[in-house]
């Protein structure tokens, strides 16, 4: 093993860069090794360094990050649609396609990545100098010409769980959606829900720079979760219960919102992550006291390379532009920490930050 | 309206022979009236007597019940499918055909009828002399020769609830699936899932006749749920965590038992229904922390002709013998609180009764 | 019965105004008056004229027409959803709710109406002074405010059944699709793929107004079927055979054209209708020679109130402007076979003419 | 490569034992060869043979054959769950999980392999002494204790294709289907059908010994297609058009038959190959002049170690009972000609021959 630079948690609230990161000496044959040309961090990213990775202790010390596009920089043996110079969108969850879970549809819920974004839960994320990828051809995307590097680091997460999700959610034509919590994978799920065909899209939150891209993703309302009676403003504008329920953040109490708004019949997909280790609770009320037909997904966001393409094509077409999400722009990865800063410090203002590695 | 005889909840644990259950003069255009031959008492009404209808309180002093099958006594001028004298099953619920939910396909969640079984909520079941049904031709459903009464008697609630509960499952051929609680809709459950090509069929409960009978409907385990490690256990004969899980009873708490032998990427049906009031808890790591792909649907029971008139082809076929549910015989409405009463009172013995009436 | 005008097929190509056209004295209790407020003539109305109703001969000497806006004249007594005045979008097709196919979720499809647009066969379709339809309730829906009646026009069978093939083509994000024929229906399914998460959308054709809308509606590329390698230039353009195909005109033989650049596993959607009697006929080598996993669904409009409020809630919230397609307008009931003879004549600036009733 | 033992394709209706059948030296890392224990021929192997090959000329003189099970041999350093000495069932497609197509769920529909059944179409089947798989611990499914090998060898097709084809044909509980064409494949959908809990299950054929296993299958009614009127007949027994059609069988004009049996609305699912380079002709009043809503799919066996473990668990729990087809059983390579004769002269008592490897 190697050892190189890397953005580490070291503790509740704390980052520093370290560079004693792990990589084996060569790939292995279906194996990819890639420079970073940019990163972003995810609120999920904020989620374990805000508590020391207390659900996840493993994770202390090792590299941080799941998002990122770089440039590959060697291929194994048997790499075969890639080459070194190749710009590439980099998986943010690490499928495994040799698999009974890829047999049975589900190659993403593997069962040796409990966090995600991570394709060796033993060494970390890719907030380093050079990351390593076990399966170049599945897992890598190449960046389709005309695509900014800025767009395309929002593909790995930000559009590869809000379009997952919507997928999910299967709503019809016209029909209604509520996405409570317009963090940047809520406001790609509002644009995903107008893409799938919605009518009403509701998009519940509190930040201004949100509700303006949640305006200009499609969305026919937006809502403040402040306002005393918001939960029936929405069912009175929508004249009646919505068809279907996103939910992108909060805590287990969300959840029971969104199904008090949600029609009998309808689905509610969950976003988040609980790692507070908190109980969700759902009142059976609203639960339609258990035989409602109302459904609960928690859905995962989808890997691999089709996947991934079919995100950038949305970008290539025009139907998508995750731009409208990046408020914040950094360079060098010794920047990383100032912007994990802005989710730890809730800054009101952020939407998603990037960071240029300065070495391109 | 008429007044007659019929079985009311009278508070917590008591019921009463009334003869003040009221039914119109005479059928909507639509509508009949029929003469029960059969009635079978359900867990539910058991519950609802249970608490005195704490949470359904406009149901005190009403007819209570929901499974019968009888003979036609009456139609109304629009009825084209059914004449006086048809033996005919009818529906637990009672789907609106024309409705906005009905277009949607939820023609069973309808807004007016939060018990089901009832479709008239302010008169309550089908425990009377004489019972009313608003939409004949598509609520109720010939009962085929060769097929007996207490067979009938299974369709409404038994086979119309446990077979849209694994409908909605969507087993794929040769996975696993755990029932847990085996009353009869979950050994129902037990037969649905073997016909709809499960594998190995875990059948959880804890009383002897119910074994009995999950084994002969194809069972390939029974667990007995006093045993220390019975959910470890499925587990290790399964050779890992089950494709789907049926739930039929118990409290919010075995959702999380369910959840916690459920594969990422399965779902999980609930048939129970929770009138207590207290919350549903689901510890966020037996849901993979939301984001594990595990679905939770809620089912209520499926209704209308078409659907019961295939449950009952499944009889006629042979794949499905219901009469085994069948432990307890009565004669004569008096005889339906004695019935209930082995509810009450927790028979070990008891997986389903019903009560002939007298007058046929 | 009363008589009233009408326009009514009389022979090959020629049409007549007719005095002649049955209507009821009263609606059925659940049924209504309306008199149309604007009307607008389909491709498959001058396919029964051109042939002189070879095929459905009955409907010889019977009004015409299934795209129809109006005003409510008259309700019956069991209709709550609507009263004298409201101006209503007709359903073309006449689901029956209470069917047995509706509980089969195949409202449409019943079988006393071979041609659909006609909620009475014996008695024609709604190119007449004042029309009758069996459930108010149920197949009319109330035309939205801000929307004008062009567009409500548009949603009787352009959106109800180009976003119906479009639903049953089930396209994922960011997949291709191509679209064989862009008349009023082929343009509409290019607009409903988008709203379905198309990335590439082909829009095949060979008419200058048409590819301007398909262009306008978000197709990717425009393509003339006289280009002598049309197909391959297709499969080139796209790095590969398409994922979904719809088909929306020409005869038997384009059916195997869709195939021919389907992917194995992909779905191509039917919207033709076949009347000509001529076999359609399928190369085994297109179809993977039977076990290539392409799927072909011939699929017809949808109808309902539901479905129709879905698509005028599309308008409203402004994805998709139907007006778009209307290249031709008429007042007064006579100039209707005017209109219907720039489909007879082929006329190529034609898309959909419509025609406003001069008594408004 | 090294030269071995095997039966191949020299002509119409003519086939030889060959030496010069070649394998690699060593498997790939993910490879393994395995020595067969028994081998069964296929009635596409017979069509092959029966036309010289016509439309896949390059498997002349390769090795033919796809339904094996053995023993593995030898297997390459990355394989991680199979051992040498390991007894499988060998997969007759070969799905390429690391593929796009793959990704897409369709890892069957790989472009390399147009016969199916052959991991390298350039060196043939799996009638050979030993034979080479690609991806072993993807591709082979061991062989569950307490099944026997005449069982285990009826998984790779007959039972991986028939229940493939009804999983996609998707019955409704109590729902009729349709079987036309019972031979081997058609009899195990009729057990499919059971075991997706169809109601009525019609089995279509002419010769008593199938007729006699579609009964012990569950078949509800045999009928002889040589009756004058055995559509109308079922449609009469059935009380209605089907709601399911499997084709599994004859030229393409059976697939008219089968639509025109099948109700609007309903899925006909073809399991046959068209080798014969006719078109199939559909006569568009039988397909609801192309607006019906009647669905074709054309299915291919479907492939991978998940789905045949499951195959073999409906074997475990005695659930199907596949030594049931098997009618004629050989001993030695040497006798695959005689055994593949009985297909080719159409032998009215074969149903399936299996032939036992001399060496074990």
């Amino acid at each position: 093993m190697r050892k190189m630079k890397g953005v580490v948690i070291t503790g509740k609230n704390t980052l520093a860069i370290s560079d004693q990161c792990p990589i084996p000496e060569e790939p292995c044959p279906t194996g990819a090794f890639i420079r970073p040309l940019i990163w972003s961090p995810c609120t999920s990213d904020a989620h374990l360094c805000a508590t020391g990775c207390a659900s996840l202790p493993y994770l202390i010390g090792k590299a941080v990050g799941h998002e990122m596009c770089g440039e590959i920089t060697k291929v194994g043996a048997e790499v075969h649609d890639f080459k070194v110079g190749d710009r590439v969108i980099v998986c943010s969850v690490m499928p495994m396609w040799r698999s009974l879970e890829a047999q049975d549809g589900m190659a993403k819920q593997r069962q040796d990545n409990l966090y995600g974004g991570v394709d060796f839960p033993d060494r970390g994320g890719s907030f380093v100098e050079e990351s390593y990828i076990r399966d170049a051809d599945m897992n890598l995307a190449p960046i389709p010409q005309g695509i900014t590097l800025e767009q395309a680091v929002m593909v790995p997460d930000m559009m590869c769980t809000a379009f997952e999700g919507v997928r999910q959610l299967g709503i019809e034509f016209g029909a209604s959606v509520a996405v409570l919590g317009i963090g940047p994978v809520g406001l790609m799920a509002v644009r995903a829900a107008v893409l799938h065909g919605a009518g009403n899209v509701f998009a519940i939150g509190s930040r201004k720079p949100c509700f303006t891209v949640a305006k200009e993703y499609g969305a026919t309302h937006t809502v403040d979760y402040h306002a005393p009676d918001y939960l029936e403003d929405i069912v009175e504008a929508n004249g009646g219960l919505v068809d279907g329920v996103i939910l992108c953040g909060g805590s287990g109490k969300e959840l029971g919102k969104g199904l008090s708004i949600l029609k009998k019949g309808g689905t509610l997909v969950n976003l988040s992550a609980y790692f507070s280790g908190a109980p969700i609770e759902i009142d059976p009320s609203v639960w339609g006291f258990g035989y409602g037909d109302k459904t609960i997904k928690g859905v995962g966001c989808r890997g691999g390379r089709l996947w991934m393409s079919r995100m950038a094509q949305l970008i290539v077409t025009g139907r998508v532009q995750p731009e409208k999400l990046i408020t914040h722009r950094y360079h060098g990865m010794d920047k990383i920490p100032e912007a994990m800063g802005l989710f730890l410090n809730h800054d009101r203002n952020l939407i998603k930050p990037v960071i240029y590695n300065d070495s391109i």
